[in-house]
């Protein structure tokens, strides 16, 4: 039995960036950049006023300006502003030419084609220089990054109509074991319905894979071994891996093809966790247990898909990729737990914000069989081996679960 | 000019649940459902051992036990345990008849078809009574909630295969103004890149909205007109709605099937918001300004798409909904602000995560024109009109952008 660190070491390691697709701007959202993105202008292009107003000479002073012509946005005034002269301009206009200061329109008298302003209106030029935003070359966005609905924005005043994205990783999902149905058939005697994979091409999908669910297998490995041909880049297990008579793994050892990295966790819950290699796929096994099965996804497979997709977590040292990989942030304890066992614990937790802080308060049912509080659950309080007794107020370390 | 929570109080009485579609389980994640769904059996349906072991029954205290059959998961003991008898369980397997208890298979020696154990390994049951996670009948999610990863796993565990969602809100969106230029495109004299709808239509993606971009079209009431017949549930117009001389308003009044609600509200970024109905359309007019206009998104459009979605958050009470809406938490500052004018103000910021708590800090710089900092940004800090000046530790409201 391995720690969950040294666990999610050898997953995180079996995994490099793969290849790469180039995608129009219309469908870069939620896709991982596959090199830095640079700008291909100024912005703004040009020196353009920050508000409306009167674009002057600062060195004219408080004199009275005259009105010579107008600069929307998009209709730059075509000359120049003299001595005692102003033109009219509009938020984002270009500054005209000889003009080095903005007038707000609420500072002026306006008579005629005169303007009166006091010497306070120039304390302020209002005017944003070219590039203010960003210079031409610079990078918007870097490698790793996942786009977001502000990046895309950002992307698009850049003049950027299309990048380099990794494609999205193939995971071929498979539930084992003979006592499941699937939601709408008839149950076995005994059985129960297959639910796990459901959720979890949920996940996967969220995290920027592709999910691809093969259903429910009978657990022999001749049907097991058959997923390596999906030509997935990764294979899940749901069940068929616990401890016992009944498992996936001895016959899938059985098989010449298989070949076993570690099986068995210090967790909980998910402690019957397998990984390895079909052929050259790797396979993730994870319990048949939908909670543990989706806890261990955010831990072990998000972090695969994550190293797939080579986004900025996988950039970092490996101490810090765990951090990462984990997205473990502090919270404070609501509530009081006893000592911790020898396995890591995570568990389902309310949060809540108050006083600026964020608290987190452990469901009283923890039982690992409860799908139900795990979708009430708003974050995972994970306990390290052997974690001393916490009560109200200590420090905890969380895993958010908002998205998934 | 009116306040930010009139303006919103307004929006949102604007809009009402839309019709209902109904989707398969496989196509229900990030939809809202618009009735309670309940769960079709019990889960487990039927008691099942928590644990590997052997069923046993406790009155009959620490004597050997003689196995007389085998109960995994899928595969119930056919028989009754008597006196003096167990049976092989697997976690999942339903309890025999007869059985009462689990002896974990850790606890015991076991020679043959003999079984021995301490008095201990009774001291808990392992066993899951039958709808230990939920009973039939029990909502397991309710009407307003949008559906993530884990309530996959739930509704699928509780048999359903089908629900009645909200149909995603048709979000029609056209830039104003003759000074924009597509990305790609060769840009005008003085103009720039329409930027904005690329992050608008990600953002209505996010919020569960259907977004459809008619692009770049001339500031003309006619033109502008035109969108209303969209079949939209909701025009947004990216700028034309600024003061001055050059603006939507003044035209789009003059078209006899316009109706202004309200125009400016006491903010930065965003005052020149608009809002009304062009025919029996709601029109909700964004600043030009990219910055301004995906703040005011996330202040006006996500709760407007909310109502239509008949979120959780549009079943609270007024005061409720407009903090749910806004989904503002408290995090503590991290710098130094001055004293607030008399716009609300929401400040771009980082979030940063220490000793339990969050931790906010504006960018330096905040001109409304600069995208790139509303990009890395992590969360926008809400300052009331008047604020008080605020230091390092204090308290603060803060609007989450993940996901944005």
């Amino acid at each position: 039995m391995i720690s969950v660190e040294e666990a999610q070491r050898r997953v995180i390691s079996a995994f490099q960036p793969i290849d790469t697709e180039t995608m129009d701007l219309g469908h870069l959202a939620g896709r991982v950049l596959a090199e830095d993105v640079t700008a291909k202008y100024d912005q703004p292009p040009f020196a353009a006023s920050a508000m409306d107003g009167f674009a002057v000479r600062r060195q004219d002073g408080d004199a009275p300006r005259r009105v010579i012509g107008t600069a929307p946005a998009g209709h730059p005034f075509d000359g120049r502003i003299g001595p005692g002269e102003a033109v009219r301009i509009f938020t984002g206009g270009a500054i005209p030419e000889g003009g080095d200061a903005i007038v707000i329109q609420e500072e002026v008298d306006r008579v005629g084609d005169n303007i009166h302003f006091n010497p306070s209106a120039l304390e302020h030029d209002y005017i944003r220089p070219a590039g203010l935003d960003f210079a031409k070359g610079t990078i918007l966005i870097p490698a790793g990054k996942r786009i977001n609905a502000r990046d895309m924005a950002l992307l698009a005043a850049g003049d950027v109509t299309h990048a380099k994205v990794r494609r999205r990783p193939r995971v071929a999902i498979a539930s084992i074991g003979d006592e499941l149905s699937a939601p709408g058939e008839a149950r076995k005697a005994g059985g129960i319905t297959a639910s796990t994979g459901y959720g979890l091409s949920a996940m996967i999908t969220t995290w920027g894979g592709a999910p691809c669910d093969f259903g429910i297998l009978p657990d022999t490995a001749q049907e097991i071994a058959t997923i390596a041909d999906a030509k997935a880049e990764l294979v899940i297990t749901l069940g068929g891996a616990s401890v016992g008579d009944h498992d996936l793994v001895q016959k899938a050892l059985g098989t010449t093809d298989f070949s076993l990295d570690f099986w068995k966790v210090a967790m909980r819950p998910g402690k019957p966790l397998l990984f390895g290699h079909l052929g050259h796929t790797p396979i993730l096994g994870l319990p048949g247990n939908p909670v543990s099965a989706l806890v261990c996804a955010i831990l072990f497979l998000r972090p695969a898909i994550d190293a797939m997709l080579g986004t900025a977590e996988q950039r970092c040292s490996l101490p810090q990729k765990l951090k990462c990989g984990c997205r473990t942030i502090t919270a404070r304890l609501k509530g009081e737990l006893p000592t911790n066992d020898s396995r890591q614990a995570y568990l389902r937790a309310r949060l809540s914000y108050a006083e600026g802080g964020m608290w987190a308060e452990p469901f009283l049912a923890q039982d690992s069989s409860m799908l139900s509080v795990l979708a009430q659950a708003d974050a995972l309080v994970v306990r390290a081996p052997g974690a001393a007794a916490a009560t109200t107020g200590d420090s905890v370390e969380i895993i958010a679960l908002d998205g998934l």
